[in-house]
């Protein structure tokens, strides 16, 4: 079984001597818990990179909006340990909202370009709450490595260039994204979905699979592919609307021209559940 | 000698086998130079509370604002060697401006109601680039400790908020501000004034005595305070004019009503030259 810790202080002072005395290299997983297959990829990559796997389960209430789904976010944090506890995670770190901010915070942070664009514009204050969390989860743990799913990858973007502008002293370890085997990326949020309504859902990852098509066939024209994937979701019945289709390059700048290696983002409700999913193209046999 | 390093990465390594092999405690003085009394209380301190003393040297663009003094700000890295030398210091990080911004960092970090006000006001991005650095510069250096002195009173809140709301793993320790004997306190920008700007610039010290002895005579009004304030500086022939009067509380919220521990902070431009300075109400025997 993984040692449970719920106070920063407890698993700061226990971290510093596994740092220090047995010299052992620390891999971090931060999650909000209710842990799927996609977080056991991120384990078994730390597993296999460090000594040490320490896994927080923590659904921070500063990455939510207002009206968002925070009071309704799945939690279960006996399975999750059991989870854990099958991955042989070391450490699981779940510390209460009064541990984690025993003030509001007041720090605002923005990344210019990476945070005020796509997830950014639609959830004002989501980036915020994310780098405070990561940052503050960072000091707490200090890892060595840190691993974050491409399923979320504008945050992989922006933690990303936090660890640059910021000089933290981590590793940042993306992992592919998972998906079911009809596609579905995985996501604590698919547990929200009817039956009806995930079957709408695969219209994401087959949006991608057309798009991909359009691309190897020879069509680069960005507003071209953006405008066949929206078509083909919107066709789905239960999907309520698009926040956004957007491809970008590294730099997570929108395309005109699509080359090798850009990425479809989108983010789309279905029913009540908004999903989000990405595709690096150029890469895939289709 | 301390021993000199320029690289982040080199300093990195070296601190990590004295923080772990020897488990030693690391004291932390970041400076932009140009070394003075003041400093070397910094120093002082630092040295009692730790087995290490690291003291940075870097005179940061970032918190530097189009127009203001980044290029002549007085530069003398041997002179501050030598002081450092003196004072034993242990490590000495003077670090290149490639290698501590080897991109333009995107990032921006405001916290509300601290760095928006006074300084902020008068030096929109200076707090950014304050923030940006020191976490940069704690995150290369690590400290157990780190000394700000309270002549930057401002910074000081912002720091302690800073290190709050991201859960930094470092104690900022403040140091009381160091005055010349007829009460200007210490400033690399002092050596900018001419003798006659220097005899205007004791009017910052001279008002506070002023508003301390209205304060301890029954004057709780601030506003009172403050016109006495700027009306004793604006006396003084290089007195160029006052940015800011303010007198405010422990969580830098201005007062109306004076009382013991309140603070006045201000800023004046003396010739070409601006300083600020603050003053803790009600301890002094004045």
């Amino acid at each position: 079984m993984p040692t449970l810790f719920r106070k920063p202080r407890e698993i700061r002072n226990y971290l510093k001597s596994v740092r220090c005395e047995s010299k052992q290299s620390i891999g971090f997983v931060p999650t909000m818990g209710y842990l799927h297959e996609g977080h056991r990829r991120l384990i078994r990559e730390s597993k296999i990179q460090n000594d040490i796997t320490v896994v927080s389960i923590y659904v921070n209430p500063l990455q939510f909006g207002q009206g968002e789904d925070y009071e309704r976010y799945p939690r279960d944090l006996e399975r999750d340990i059991s989870i854990c506890a099958e991955e042989g995670v070391d450490v699981v770190f779940a510390p209460s909202d009064e541990d984690m901010y025993p003030e509001k915070p007041l720090i605002n942070i923005e990344i210019k370009g990476l945070t005020d664009i796509l997830e950014g514009k639609f959830r004002p204050g989501h980036f915020n709450g994310v780098c405070t969390v990561v940052l503050k989860l960072f000091n707490i743990i200090q890892p060595d490595r840190a691993y974050f799913g491409e399923k979320d990858y504008q945050q992989l973007k922006v933690i990303q260039r936090l660890v640059k502008d910021l000089s933290l002293p981590v590793e940042i370890v993306p992992v592919p994204t998972v998906r079911d085997p009809d596609g579905l990326a995985l996501s604590s949020r698919n547990t929200y979905l009817s039956p009806e309504e995930r079957e709408s859902a695969l219209s994401l990852y087959r949006s991608f699979l057309l798009a991909e098509k359009l691309f190897k066939s020879g069509n680069t024209d960005a507003n071209l592919l953006k405008e066949a994937i929206r078509e083909f979701i919107l066709k789905h019945p239960r999907v309520k609307g698009i926040d956004y289709v957007e491809i970008i390059d590294q730099d997570l700048k929108p395309v005109s021209e699509v080359k090798i290696g850009d990425r479809i983002l989108l983010a789309v409700w279905v029913g009540n559940t908004r999903l989000i999913d990405n595709w690096r193209l150029g890469d895939a046999k289709v």
